[in-house]
């Protein structure tokens, strides 16, 4: 527990007003969208890198975890603080401090909220494309240290391919400056795209160096609509090996349709499979495109495939999508949402065997995501309340993680390890890469205190008394 | 000095013919564009990685380096093996083991020379946009280990960006793989980009998955011609403003214009600027941008900006282009080229800079390159014999990099640090950055076996006698 000397001295460094200690507070600070609790024993709102600093180095002095928090949107526990200790909240870090048209660079802190950066770098004619669901709350910070991906990750990338450089606060507190502020650099290790990803263990990021790019001129939004699974991903594969990459290709499974439909009523066709597409680019081509991709769908037994004819029309396909993770709760009050991904040559050999996985374990497991990069949702329902169904979830898990390896996938695509995924981590990495991840984690953080019980397997846990009592809060 | 065990036994696990010891061997493998020498006490060309993790074991436990090699096409001497020792040559692994058109990726061994990659990906339709000037000659495991650009980087980004994952053999001996070879991967820390750009001092790299991307259906090539330097960038800057983002943004300074055409005699105008154009996509939108660009560079007083308007003339522009680097060695014998980046809204203030710093020292000092990113290449000529101007051009490095930090700049864009940036690696990088990527590199090579000498400062020197006789070679 941490001292009274030490929480003076975090109020001292950071202002009465932006530390609190409050129970009702550090319960604000305690989950993310795992629906789990570990609260921790402070949380400070600190203005900017020197305030960090010093927290930072009475952390190495006093031996407490520091935990960096953006939104706390993530789905694997990143941001959990789960042996307590003082959560770093960067939201009163959040100004754009530059958007430099000219080289299509941006600097930012990292509590800006993602969605709101982009309408600012859009209104210049810009675009910033990652786009996690998340984006209407979760920060370009928390976005960075877990290399959120997207929607438009198809064709734009991720996070990390639109990070030049960073400033950080080391787990040792020092302060450093990585990469740089033009448009290519190499000058050393590629410490910026070390703490792209590295889920808040290597650094406190503090300031970035964005890269942007023109707006396209225009987007097209098909929905197209299949009877059979195998034809939506046909589709997927033909579409690419057309060579179009559209900007958006989305895939909804019929549980994801079904559970929609009875919850959310958005006026979706009872299907077995629905592709969201989108085609951008120079207007004739963001045109010729969609209408090439509309006939790939055709010709692969789509019963409809539309474009979207009005701002309205496409507005309530994204609502549809948008509405599967809600509707989904509505079915079942837990959620494992895991983003494998896999070839997308083999996307069909996964649903179906997801599909498999849930028939055998009489679970609901609904799929959806980006198709494009072969990429993803599985979310398994269950009820926390009912031990049976969530120890076969959990066991769920597990079969997933095999199904995609086997697929020649990854266990995670774009949420990170975390806490959730860290027990498979060595289903996928072999001993030396963890033992070299390690090494580098130790290189950082001699002392262990920048967001222990992350990534790497071996976690003691701590799960106290007030965490089960703040669980049924939720 | 290598015992004559290690040395049988260097033959044993490569085969007889596959190792050498001998002079005129040695001497091919002692040098870079660099143009320094420095002779390895033996080349070994293994046939994959099995072999290369039995001769990096033996180099742990008998202490001799072990230095990676793909072409030696490099400007930094990344593969020189300055401090002896066995050269690793990738020569013999040469396969392209697979080209996945329907993921759009393709699985190489390190001794694939890129121009023979690419033609054979483009034969499929499809395209690997990364190209140095070197890529008929140099291999795509070079260009991994030192992140290679070249012009069509400011619209596709560097040989980073398509690396998925690698496979590599670690400086102890053990092999790894990282990264995925699906679309996107966030599995604890990204070793796949630190090996890229890390120069061969982490792993040497056995193979890639690298991804790829339709081959773009049009592209139209522009030369424009300025009689004021500051008008050519003022066009650059106005093209990227104006949202298009051409795939090749080249340009000559008057120095580079009037050795090609005194040595080369391509039929250049006399000019005080040149750029070189091109814009590529769907057929319409590349034309579309190309009359754009034009427009653009008349307005900005190109007293000529022509369309090319076939394949002759297409591949006359590039001639002249590509003829820059040789012109200038009959203007001078030595020539140290330094790829520094700026900004690109401040890429007058570094030209003008580079001519400063080029009368005040009486050197000639061409500049050209990739001004549509800011990467532009200062070559200095001047004669190795002639002491006082090999030290003059010595000096104007520094200067040179010290003009492009003050842009805001890097002083490696492309070329990595080497040998010939590691005395200024402190001019950029802050001591606690150095100190982090010692870290890391003990972490992964523990005993300094593999590539030592290189990216960091303060090394011992080991200038032979060998060396000194084989310098007159050159």
């Amino acid at each position: 527990m941490l001292s009274e000397p030490v929480k003076n001295e975090l109020k001292r460094i950071v202002g009465e007003k932006n530390a609190s200690f409050a129970k009702e507070d550090l319960l604000c600070y305690s989950y993310d969208a795992t629906n789990t609790l570990y609260p921790p024993e402070a949380v400070v709102f600190p203005g900017g890198p020197e305030e960090i600093s010093l927290i930072v180095k009475m952390a190495n002095s006093e031996r407490f975890p520091v935990i960096p928090r953006g939104a706390g949107t993530g789905f694997t526990g990143g941001s959990l603080p789960v042996e307590g200790g003082v959560v770093i909240s960067t939201e009163r870090m959040k100004r754009v401090i530059e958007i430099d048209a000219e080289n299509l660079t941006a600097l930012v802190e990292p509590g800006v909220v993602t969605w709101e950066f982009q309408q600012e770098v859009e209104r210049l004619g810009l675009f910033y494309p990652p786009d996690p669901s998340s984006l209407k709350f979760s920060t370009i910070g928390g976005n960075i240290a877990e290399c959120a991906g997207g929607p438009r990750a198809v064709k734009y990338g991720v996070t990390r391919d639109y990070v030049l450089g960073l400033e950080a606060v080391l787990p040792t507190g020092g302060i450093i400056q990585t990469g740089v502020r033009t448009a290519k650099g190499v000058v050393g290790y590629d410490l910026t795209r070390l703490l792209v990803g590295s889920e808040g263990t290597l650094g406190i990021i503090t300031r970035a160096r964005l890269r942007l790019l023109p707006l396209p001129e225009e987007t097209k939004t098909l929905l197209a609509v299949f009877n059979d699974l195998k034809d939506a991903a046909a589709t997927v594969s033909q579409i690419i090996r057309s060579r179009i990459i559209p900007s958006t290709l989305e895939l909804m499974d019929s549980t994801s349709i079904r559970c929609v439909e009875e919850y959310a009523m958005v006026g979706l066709p009872n299907a077995e499979a629905i592709l969201l597409i989108e085609t951008d680019g120079p207007r004739e081509s963001a045109l010729r495109d969609a209408q090439a991709v509309r006939e790939i769908c055709i010709g692969n037994n789509a019963f409809r495939a539309d474009i979207a004819s009005g701002k309205k029309e496409v507005k309530d396909i994204w609502q549809a999508r948008r509405a599967i993770s809600a509707a989904l709760f509505r079915a079942k009050p837990n959620k494992i949402n895991e983003d494998v991904v896999v070839p997308r040559s083999r996307i069909t050999e996964l649903i179906l065997g997801l599909q498999e996985i849930a028939r055998r374990r009489g679970l609901l497991i609904a799929s959806f995501g980006h198709a494009g990069d072969g990429n993803i949702h599985a979310n398994i329902m269950y009820d926390r309340k009912d031990p049976a169904e969530a120890m076969n979830a959990e066991e769920a898990v597990a079969e997933v993680f095999d199904l995609a390896l086997r697929l020649d996938g990854t266990i995670s695509g774009e949420h990170g390890i975390g806490v959730t995924k860290a027990p498979y981590l060595g289903m996928e990495l072999s001993p030396q890469a963890v033992e070299l991840m390690k090494g580098i984690k130790k290189t950082f953080d001699p002392n262990g205190i920048l967001n222990p019980g992350k990534i790497f397997p071996g976690r003691k846990g701590r799960r106290t008394v007030e965490e089960e009592t703040y669980a049924g809060v939720f």
